[in-house]
């Protein structure tokens, strides 16, 4: 660090298991990328290429060795996934990871419908392949689950070989683990947290105040996703309490 | 493509006449515009220097080269043309055209008032010297035009030499074709669509889900415009049916 | 300027005492400074590196002398100066200034209850050692300063050796100054002026609405903050009246 400033909170290092940060690359440049790697290379630990926007990326082989030489974990989004898994074509889907050098998978079943012992199953599948991440939620507004639901699906796809499962918000942040009007239900993450360990989930929290609602209940080391890039400095000084949102937290009861 | 999925819908390519992709450039290094070029240069048709951000833009005939050597269209926003006109300086606009190599210029009145027929002796005159894009629509929140006046006013600009006509937001999308809560004015474009053939319209649609609802009426080769550079690639899934907002419209029904 | 219009308001040029832009850099990398230099160098007076980011940007001091060279005065956020002060480091702040030769530095109260004489005092020190901006407002949304109190605050900062207060937003543009809507509180400001010179304040405005409200209640020349360094060229062609925004006010009435 650039300084010294007691009495801050204690950080996680890389690689880390738990105050991870999933960053949510959505089309940048190559450049774009190392400069990213340059400034914030310490503080993201994986990178999702969002939904499939791998598909329309000129140099997508390019950038997935950015990634890997720069030391971050990225995978490809779980649309894409399921895009060619509504298609029948997951072979071809293990080909793609296979042929891009992918170690990192993302199975979800946010935009369509899928018996949860088949998502099991590919979970299953993939894990023998790659590290899987499986997403839990649904990106559809009406589909509401109650929280024992949402452990259920968590412990089995934990149980089928996920190696973290990923509590869903869309791209925006307004479905999912979260009200329309971006509200965090607060309930559901309390009672998911008694039964599943906090350092098995990443949080989908795109925006500020959902960060700041995560940090305040799990601590400076939870793991957070789909973070944009140029917010990953902003996060970092979130989690050390030196934004204005956190300043106090740590300073009057200590950090878990 | 970096890999094949089947059953998409079929995009244009580029030269295209449908399908066309117009993005808002506000002010981006020449640095950034080789890479959204690097990236995107392929999904994006036409790119508009954002209203007059060119009059304090310093390096603007290097960037007017990078686009053009790149196969992109490039004009001045309309409100540059409105602002030489009320300065009665349009002979002054002209020559600003003919200076800096532009093969395109918007005609517009959305910042001024001015009689229609006027509107359309300049689009008229324009037309003689470069590709006329017209914008329909008004900036002026208070001024509600009518679907028939719309029509109207669209048909007369294509007479008079447009090679189409835009239907006006403003850049933050929340006037013209929608209303201040962002949602689109649905009767209405349904209604110009009886009238004027999809082909010949350009619809300002900064906001995703205008994108989203706009592809969803009329299919993946609408004209969009008003695109964010980064948000080029994002709304080319959202066209090929590989983002969860459209990923089941064409499974189910093919698209237009 | 690219090419000539006439009747535009007469703008301030660098070094200047009123008309400034302060920009917020909240980790960008250093290409992407150099980008801005390129683009915006003339619009820019003053950079923030926002809150604390610079204890986590890795090449710190690289960032300060990019704009330093390049005429900027560059200064770290105030919440990073109440951190240390919480911690009694505020002699380790002292030598963190000298240490990255830094000329400017921000004394705010935002994030920590802090006496006024006692803030007046870190004001009048640190005068001695740099170019003081003073923050005036507050972070908590539930404490209302009435407009008497601003001036009060105002004008012993300034006496105590403030080069300029600052009227404080937060980041996001919505307390303090605003109403949690992110409207102007009108009166507010109003009352301010009638004792505070302009020239002395300068506004946090990273809103667009913000930035229009106080160039057509003070002039093109009135000082602004906190703005993302992308959005510098579309507020200058705000303050020139040659955005939709202010298009007319400066035809119809001449600037202040």
């Amino acid at each position: 660090m650039n300084y010294v400033l007691n009495n801050l909170p204690e950080r996680s290092a890389k690689p880390r298991n738990k105050g991870l940060t999933m960053a949510m690359d959505k089309g940048m440049s190559l450049r774009e990328v190392e400069d990213i790697l340059e400034t914030s290379g310490d503080y993201i630990d994986i990178v999702k290429l969002g939904w499939a926007t791998s598909y329309v990326f000129p140099q997508l082989q390019e950038k997935i060795n950015l990634y890997k030489e720069a030391g971050i974990n990225v995978y490809l989004g779980g649309t894409l996934f399921e895009a060619f898994v509504i298609r029948n074509q997951f072979e071809d889907y293990l080909r793609v990871l296979d042929k891009f050098g992918l170690e990192y998978a993302e199975v979800s079943d946010g935009s369509m419908d899928m018996a949860h012992d088949v998502k099991c199953e590919y979970i299953n599948r993939l894990s023998k392949q790659v590290t899987v991440l499986s997403e839990v939620g649904s990106k559809d507004e009406a589909k509401i689950i109650p929280p024992y639901k949402w452990i259920e699906l968590m412990r089995n796809e934990l149980d089928a070989g996920a190696w973290k499962v990923i509590g869903e918000a869309r791209e925006g942040g307004n479905v999912g683990l979260f009200r329309s009007s971006g509200e965090v239900r607060s309930g559901l993450v309390e009672e998911i947290l008694t039964q599943i360990p906090y350092e098995n989930i990443i949080w989908e929290a795109p925006q500020k105040a959902q960060q700041v609602w995560f940090i305040k209940l799990i601590g400076t080391n939870v793991n957070l996703g789909n973070i944009a890039p140029r917010e990953v400095i902003p996060l970092e000084t979130i989690r050390l309490g030196l934004r204005g949102d956190t300043f106090h937290d740590f300073l009057n009861e200590g950090w878990k």
